[in-house]
């Protein structure tokens, strides 16, 4: 018996024009086209392996190690009718190759960062399974089109498909089948551009998503000037950012969209809250550190949920982890990226050559409820991997839990 | 030596449409116009005695016992120079008068609440002062006419010249002399309108109001969608809910009105944050109580500030209270209001009948920075007074701290 098996890495993205609104709920169609720059996976991504043979009958989903019940994931069962679809047509074409079509999949996916993190993980991870299911069906396809598919699962894992600076052209028609992820700019473009994540810890989490951005669309009388106006400008404000390596101005695009996005949140009724007491002081500390350096270094930008993540450029690292790191020290996730050396300069400069500078106290108690930060930086698009979480001798899953 | 004695007070007024942006700095035009609810002076007032006499030859201000000094206080000295004009008319039409337009005030004035309790005490402040000047000079003015000259002092205190429901007319002209206060109806119109306060503790103030709503002209990308239509519209609903009575009209509009004023708040640049976590239990609380009961029996409303109002009607005070008193029995304020009878019921009520239908678990932890209750209703505009902070004898305060 032959056992078919795939493997890949997908990254997550982090929207600096924020998805907020479906046209069309059903397909994930967006109210507004959305621009995001691609993690590293190095630091963040979804590991996904795919089998499929002759004995295995059914879809099934291990996440994490823990199997999932499927039978209702309408999402995931769109993107695998629509791969099988693009396999057929293959093997319609071509009698030679394996009827992979017919066959049920073996799909296991693990992430490298705790979802307790609150980051969203179903971009990654529909990006993975998909670019996965698509590798081992061999298709011939480009990956902005493959994100039409991912697009199905999760509207935002459309942009985890390629790597850089990535758009979600919203698309006009209704079909959805314009509505897919480009390339801005690759990461080889503007590699200097970091990012860190200040992971904060939430009372309860608001509405999900999925439901609060359809609370917005239908009650927030504000919401229609942002996607009739204010996005579009911005769309094309910051593509053009991107690709001149402005980072002054993308990096008050961002600041302001996410603001907007937070703002068209809490004028919904009942009114969505995503950010939280130390979401508001981050802000806060961000805007104080570009005042003090009278330059624009950093950029925060937050999704459904408290945490930050914060982008700058790599030359603007002390200056920018002299205060983070002063009032984050306590934090995991410092030691991976920075020696004790680099560390020790960053308290030291903020100690000798800021505070004494600075106007007002910073009370690193407001911040006491940031859990960890992740250092990361922009990378490329989905990878192939020769690792498997796959037994090739069963086309299980090597461990169950 | 003849001393001229004055003596009032005047009320607070919480806008249920908010009034935030001015059209011009210096006259206090508002981007758009505004309504409230005026509040009963027996819980909210400021009290001020005006004195003057030939011996006082300069202005001075005593605000809760201390001195303050108002030489650079541009607003106030504004408001002195339009009543000794309308005083001086008067004087040239009738020349028994005394001339009481050339010479010095002394204003006295005490607020019955405390200041730290971040409700604006400004409003109640410049409609106490216009008001208790006016009554000094025996000018024939409307209330209407008098509300625009304590528009130039503090823009919401026009709004507190007048009882019950109120509205400021934005205006057109440029010289501000059509922008003022109006009667919507009288507290006698809908005397059951009765109004909560939870005062909520702050970690720090954010921008003050006069700063801030400048900020959001500037910066905000939606706030022209605000006061175009947005608000407009709300305006005529919310007139013609409270001319019918329509709570549950009055209630919604009260409740997006204040959240779509935070929206555009949050979305200035940088951002302006007035809601704390405390204050945003407060609100799902709130929609949660009216979810419960599947009717709208009570409304929040936000100013620049954390601290709550909610405006219910008397025949729903046992409804709300069950839910109100049980999470904040320890606050101080309930005694003044309710015999330990009512309160009783309103715990009993919630245990027995409320807490086993609910299907959610409100954890009264998140309360804690609420620091006391304040109990009170529509009431009427500013009121003479027989009573006076002023030493006929001497024309100066009689208690000088």
């Amino acid at each position: 018996m032959t056992i078919y098996i795939a493997n890949s890495t997908a990254p997550v993205n982090i929207a600096t024009l924020k998805y907020w609104g479906k046209r069309d709920v059903e397909l994930n169609l967006p109210t507004n086209s959305s621009i995001s720059v691609t993690l590293d996976q190095e630091d963040l991504k979804t590991f996904t392996s795919v089998a499929t043979s002759k004995d295995i009958v059914d879809d099934s989903l291990w996440l994490n190690g823990e199997k999932q019940a499927i039978e209702n994931n309408k999402r995931l069962r769109n993107c695998l009718i629509d791969l099988r679809l693009q396999r057929r047509a293959l093997e319609d074409n071509d009698s030679t190759l394996p009827k992979l079509s017919t066959l049920g999949l073996n799909i296991v996916s693990e992430n490298n960062f705790p979802t307790a993190a609150g980051l969203a993980s179903s971009a990654s991870g529909f990006a993975a399974l998909v670019y996965t299911i698509a590798k081992l069906y061999q298709l011939k396809i480009s990956s902005s089109d493959l994100s039409l598919i991912a697009r199905k699962g999760s509207g935002s894992a459309c942009r985890s498909l390629l790597g850089g600076f990535v758009a979600w052209d919203m698309g006009n028609l209704e079909d959805g089948s314009d509505s897919k992820a480009f390339e801005i700019a690759s990461k080889e473009h503007w590699p200097e551009m970091k990012a860190a994540i200040l992971v904060v810890s939430d009372l309860k989490k608001d509405i999900p998503s999925t439901s609060g951005m359809q609370l917005t669309v239908k009650t927030s009388t504000l919401f229609k000037e942002r996607i009739d106006s204010i996005v579009p400008d911005r769309f094309k404000k910051m593509q053009t950012a991107i690709c001149s390596k402005d980072f002054e101005t993308f990096a008050n695009l961002t600041m302001m969209d996410s603001n907007s996005f937070h703002a068209v949140c809490l004028d919904s009724f009942p009114p969505i809250f995503y950010l939280t007491d130390t979401s508001k002081m981050i802000i806060k500390l961000i805007h104080l550190i570009n005042e003090f350096y009278n330059e624009t270094i950093v950029a925060y930008t937050f999704d459904a949920g408290p945490n930050a993540v914060l982008y700058y450029l790599e030359k603007n690292e002390v200056k920018l982890m002299s205060f983070i790191y002063t009032f984050f020290s306590a934090l995991p996730g410092w030691d991976e990226k920075f020696g004790k050396d680099q560390l020790l300069h960053f308290t030291s400069n903020y100690s000798e050559n800021i505070k004494p500078r600075l106007s007002i106290n910073i009370d690193s108690k407001l911040f006491e409820n940031v859990r960890k930060v992740i250092l990361t930086r922009v990378g490329p698009g989905p990878q192939d991997t020769n690792e498997t979480l796959i037994d090739d001798k069963t086309g299980y899953p090597k461990s169950i839990k």
